[in-house]
Parts: C-alpha cells; sequence; structure tokens
C-alpha cells in the first residue's frame, strides 16, 4: 500500500520507519526540502494546500495520513473528497481551534478548566470577571509549543496581552494549580478495535514537553480511557489520538487534543509491546491493532536545541537514541531518547542521568 | 555518518531501518535495481567488483559493511586500503571458504564434526575410510541455505555425490546426529567492547532456517560464548558475528560462522533490549554497545516462498510482521515475525498459531 503523509517532520519519520517492515511505502507532501522524514519515501516538495499535488496524493495514496494538525482546511477537505484521510477530517476541524475544541469537550461532559471566548479587550475584561487570576489568553488557531500564549497575573496584565494577540480570535482559560500533567494515546481502527497505552507523565519547561514517563496502574488511567473513549466516538475517530490532561486535587480537566501520534507518547518505540508509530499504521490500514501494554518501566526525554553526541546518550545503560535528522536551532525538538527497562533501580538511574544530560544540550 | 553496505537485501534493510533513529546514512551497493534495502539509502546498482562504484564507495562512506559473506575477495581488498570495513577482510577470507573456516576453528581448539578435503573421487573415497556415513559433500565455496550440499548415505552414494560438485573443490563432513542446533550472536566494537545475546535454538527444514527461539539461562551458553569469544579474538573482528553449532551428547560442535548479522538473530529486533543490527552499527561506528539482554520470552519464524497476509500475522497476539519487500519466489525468505511475550503461555500459544501460519505459506 502506498500511504500519503501530510507533513516530514520527525512524526512522519518515525511513522515511516514502523513502515517498512510492515511494506508499507510512502508519498511525503512539505514545502521543505530537507524534512528530516523526505528520505524515506517519495517527496512531493509544495505547500500543503498546492492543488496539483494534493491532485497528485489523492491519485496515487490508498491512504493520507498527517503529522501536525494544522493541516489547510481545503487541503483536508480535498483529500476527504478524493481518498481516504485518516484521522477524519472532523479531528482536524475541532483541534485547530481552541474554542471549539474546549466546547466539543464541554458537550461531551469531559471536564475542562473554566474558558471564554475573546475577540476584542472589552470580552477579555468581561470575561475575567467570571475566571480567576492567573489566567492564559491564548490564540485560538495555529498555537503549538506554548507559542501565541500570554499569560495574565492580574487586571494590569489585560492590555498588553491582548495587543500581544494582534487581534487574532482568542480563548481565555483559567490557570490550573494541577498537580501534574498526563496525556493517553488511544488508538482505534474502522473495524472498531479500540486500544489504550498506559497514560503519559509528562513535564514541560517553557511550553516544551521535556520528559514523558509510562504510568503503570496509574489511578487516572480508567477516567483517561473513558475520556478519549468517548473522544473518539464523537469524532468517529481513526488512527492514534492523544488527549492531554492536568490533574488537580483528584479531577482531570482536559488540556487540549493531538488528532495525531505524539510526542508524550515517544516511550512506546521501545516501552510498548507495539508502538504508537506502529499502531496508527495498523489502524489507517485497518489492520488487527497491536498490544500497548508496556514493556516494563519506560520514559522519554526530548533534546531541545543541540543534537546530543551519540556516545554520551548510549552509554547510559538501556537509552535508546531517536535523531530527527535536523540541524541544531534554539528551542528545536532535534531528537529523543528513552530508557526502558525491568529493573526499576537501573530504570531510576539511567532517567537521572539521561535528564542531566538532556539538560546539558538543552538552549532554551 | 555515511555507511556503505555491500548488498542490498533484508539484512541490508534492517541495519539501515535501525540507522536512521542514530542519524546515520546508508550508500548502498548491489545489483539489483529493486533490492529490498535501496529506497532507503542512496543505491550504487553494479556488480560487488566493479571498480568504479567501489572507487566511489570507498570515497563517500565513512565506513563499510556487508550484508553477506560472498563479497568478492578483490573487493574486500580494495575498500580495505582505500576505507575502513567492518567486519575485517579476514573474517571473509576464512567464512568463504568451508575447508579454511573448519581448520580455523579446528586451530582454535573450537570442536567440529569430522572433516577432509576432496578435490577428487579417490580423495573422497580415502576420506570416507575414516568419516562414517552417513556424511555431506559440501562444495568449498558459495553455499548458502544448503545450496552446494550432497548427502552420502552410504559407498554406492559416492560417484553421484562428486559428479554433482562439479569438480568444485570441496569438504567431506560426517554427519552429526545432533540433538538441537544452537547458535550465538556475538558482537564486538573498535573499544573491545563485547557483549553476547543469549543462544536461539534453530530449526532448520530443507537447508533453510524455519524458527529460532531465543534461550535463556542455556545450559550452552557459557561455552558458546567462549567459542564466539576465541573467534572474535582470532578474527580481530568488530561488528555482529554468528556462531552456528551442533549439540550432541552434551558437546558442542561449531558448523559454521557468518561474519554479519544473522537471521537465528531476528528475534532480537523486539525480543532484546537492543537489537542485533543496532548493535551491529554501534559497533562499526564505536559507540557504546547497547544491552543484549532478552525483553521475555521471544522467537522467530520465516516465511519462505509467499508473503503471508498482514491481517493473518498480526491478529496473532504479540506477533510483529518484518516485510522484506521482496515478490513471492520460490523457497525465497520473503518476511519473518517474531513473538515477543513475559507470558510463558502467551508466548507458547501465538508461537504454535505463528508456526501454522508460516507451514500454510511455505512452498518448499
Amino acid at each position: 500500500m502506498k500511504i500519503g503523509i501530510l507533513g516530514g517532520g520527525q512524526l512522519a519519520r518515525m511513522i515511516a520507519l514502523s513502515g517498512y517492515p510492515l511494506a508499507q511505502q510512502f508519498i511525503i507532501l512539505d514545502p521543505s526540502r530537507d524534512a528530516g522524514a523526505v528520505k524515506l519515501g517519495e517527496h512531493l516538495q509544495g505547500q500543503y494546500d498546492d492543488p496539483a499535488l494534493l491532485a497528485e496524493l489523492a491519485q496515487r495514496a490508498d491512504v493520507v495520513t498527517y503529522e501536525f494538525e494544522n493541516v489547510p482546511a481545503s487541503a483536508a477537505k480535498y483529500l476527504t473528497e478524493h481518498t481516504v484521510i485518516y484521522p477524519p477530517a472532523k479531528a482536524l476541524e475541532v483541534s485547530q481551534d481552541r474554542l471549539i475544541e474546549k466546547n466539543f469537550l464541554h458537550d461531551l461532559d469531559i471536564e475542562t478548566a473554566p474558558f471564554a471566548a475573546v475577540n476584542n479587550l472589552q470580552e477579555l475584561r468581561q470575561a475575567m470577571q467570571s475566571i480567576a487570576y492567573p489566567a492564559i489568553l491564548k490564540s485560538r488557531r495555529f498555537g503549538y509549543d506554548g507559542k501565541g500564549q500570554v499569560r495574565l497575573n492580574c487586571e494590569n496584565d489585560l492590555e498588553a496581552a491582548w495587543e500581544a494577540m494582534q487581534n487574532a480570535p482568542s480563548i481565555i482559560e483559567g490557570f490550573v494549580p494541577f498537580e501534574r500533567e498526563i496525556s493517553i494515546i488511544a488508538v482505534r481502527s474502522p473495524s472498531n478495535e479500540i486500544a489504550f497505552y498506559p497514560v503519559s507523565e509528562n513535564q514541560h519547561r517553557g511550553g516544551i514537553l521535556r520528559v514523558a514517563q509510562c504510568r503503570h496502574n496509574d489511578p487516572a488511567q480508567q477516567l483517561a480511557e473513558k475520556y478519549a473513549a468517548d473522544l473518539i466516538k464523537a469524532l468517529d475517530y481513526v488512527g492514534v489520538i492523544a488527549l492531554e490532561m492536568f490533574e488537580v486535587n483528584g479531577q482531570l480537566l482536559a488540556n487540549e487534543f493531538a488528532p495525531r501520534v505524539h510526542n508524550s507518547g515517544h516511550w512506546s518505540i521501545e516501552g510498548a509491546v507495539s508502538s504508537q508509530f506502529e499502531n496508527h499504521l495498523r489502524a489507517i490500514l485497518d489492520l488487527p491493532l497491536g498490544s500497548t501494554q508496556a514493556n516494563g518501566y519506560s520514559a522519554m526525554v526530548n533534546f531541545i536545541g543541540n543534537n546530543p553526541n551519540p556516545t554520551q546518550v548510549l552509554a547510559i545503560p538501556n537509552a535508546h537514541l531517536h535523531c530527527y535528522d535536523k540541524s541544531s536551532r534554539k528551542s528545536r525538538k532535534v531528537a529523543h531518547a528513552t530508557i526502558c527497562s525491568h529493573d526499576k533501580t537501573l530504570f531510576e538511574q539511567s532517567l537521572q542521568q539521561l535528564i542531566q544530560l538532556a539538560e546539558d544540550y538543552d538552549d532554551s
């Protein structure tokens, strides 16, 4: 089968690497000549809404998927009409707009932090009558890794914050004094097979994920699975989905979902019987899903900014390195490494070494 | 780094798939336009002793390795002189010739079945004065998967057997009434780090490997490691090496070694902390070796002749499929699948299902 992928970054790269053993071939649409995945398939170089390239992709790919949620609506519409696209366009529509997303979650009785739509300074002032400080003002669209977000600590911040949004339609969200951040990766096939990975416990800094650790028998697992299942059902979803949540006083508040493989599930490459990448492919090809069971203790650490020296990473017992073939650049995710072991002591020692090493290379 | 590989079949393919996460790039020399690995790197299409292609490979690759032992001596010599080639040419010289190989093992006090050189019918008759029937007559060079071999059951078979060899310099080996066949995969880096995988217990039929199962705490492990270590030392070896042995009355008799990643180690992709493919790369790049520890119970089953239906393979709990992107052809290894689990009952059930499925697709 030929699988089209919109986007040729590290997620597409890891999807493609998982697809070769299943005899899959890839056609990758990405504007960048050097994108990390393009060596692993045919490269259609151009914009995501280029009509000629979309037509070629639709004609030649048996199924199309994507590695990021900001696929232009026109591209999603065209692909939906002319080929099979998984996850479905509906998941893109909802996740592309933070306000629509939050309302969608709310309608499914999935708890969230308090939020309100903001289209001007007046609406912002009004919303802050009922939302407590601190709060976060976010553009409704095109935000990722903490971009397009401003924190409001008191009334005096309102004007500058709104100015920073440059009149973009926005959403204000109450800041959640969370105890921890978790995410759940789930997957569904067209045959309605559904599987859930153990939840990941995630540490962000500067809006960027740093560490994600697989949690066994986590008390939040059951509710996280229920939320993910409700979301999957409502979206008639196919493929891997990630739902990020805050835990506050034993409650789970959904933050956002990503209709794709997700950074917080990278531990699954070594840490689960079948990785999120393999299961995303199994799902979109309607093959039986693989087991999502964890292989002992595992965690993932991102390398941000600078490519690490492989010798240093691989000297850490049970470390695996995953480079994205990207040049070093400030705040850029260039690689990740995982630790996976059945020996808890070894796992914890190695993880601490890896976190320390990643700090050394971190430029953000 | 750029890694050159002589040969673009499934072994090169799995080496390359392991190399992408380490940010390695590949240049693959193979005469076939459609070889399974060539999509994963740059393809130099041509013969293995083509002087211009070898010159290009030597100039552009930081290190060259190979996926088969029948690399022409002239190519090995050229690459040794003009770049770095691992495993070293000496390993090729020895393993390319069954007689040299057996003498080499003998000189290292590694036990083998009785053998003798045979260059004509008279030498064959003479050798069979001291070797018991049944015995196997093998061409000294270019044999694999049981090709170039004739079994002798009694004196009457001698003439026809020698005729079948078409005067090729040969070796006669006493047939070993073995209890089982095992192999050990070992790996060494230029920094003299050495690691051994748990031995594999192997089942051949028609000279082709069918099933290889990882053995935990096998009584043969210690002696197998000693033999492999002696071999590695004598060859000043770098990379992955496989040593195949027969077990007879608690004794291990070495059959042959392969200076490369090996079919009996394919279970290590999912079944070990670091696979033989990753460790081969770590070794030839002089990176720290990865752990060779097994992830629970695991085994590999080959698909011979016909490509299996992925749905059937992946419906087996904990099965992983590895297709080689080859068309179906009689007696051809086209794919393998592994089973890996910490649950012994699940493992055994799945393995039996997988073996049965492979039989259904087997045309040999």
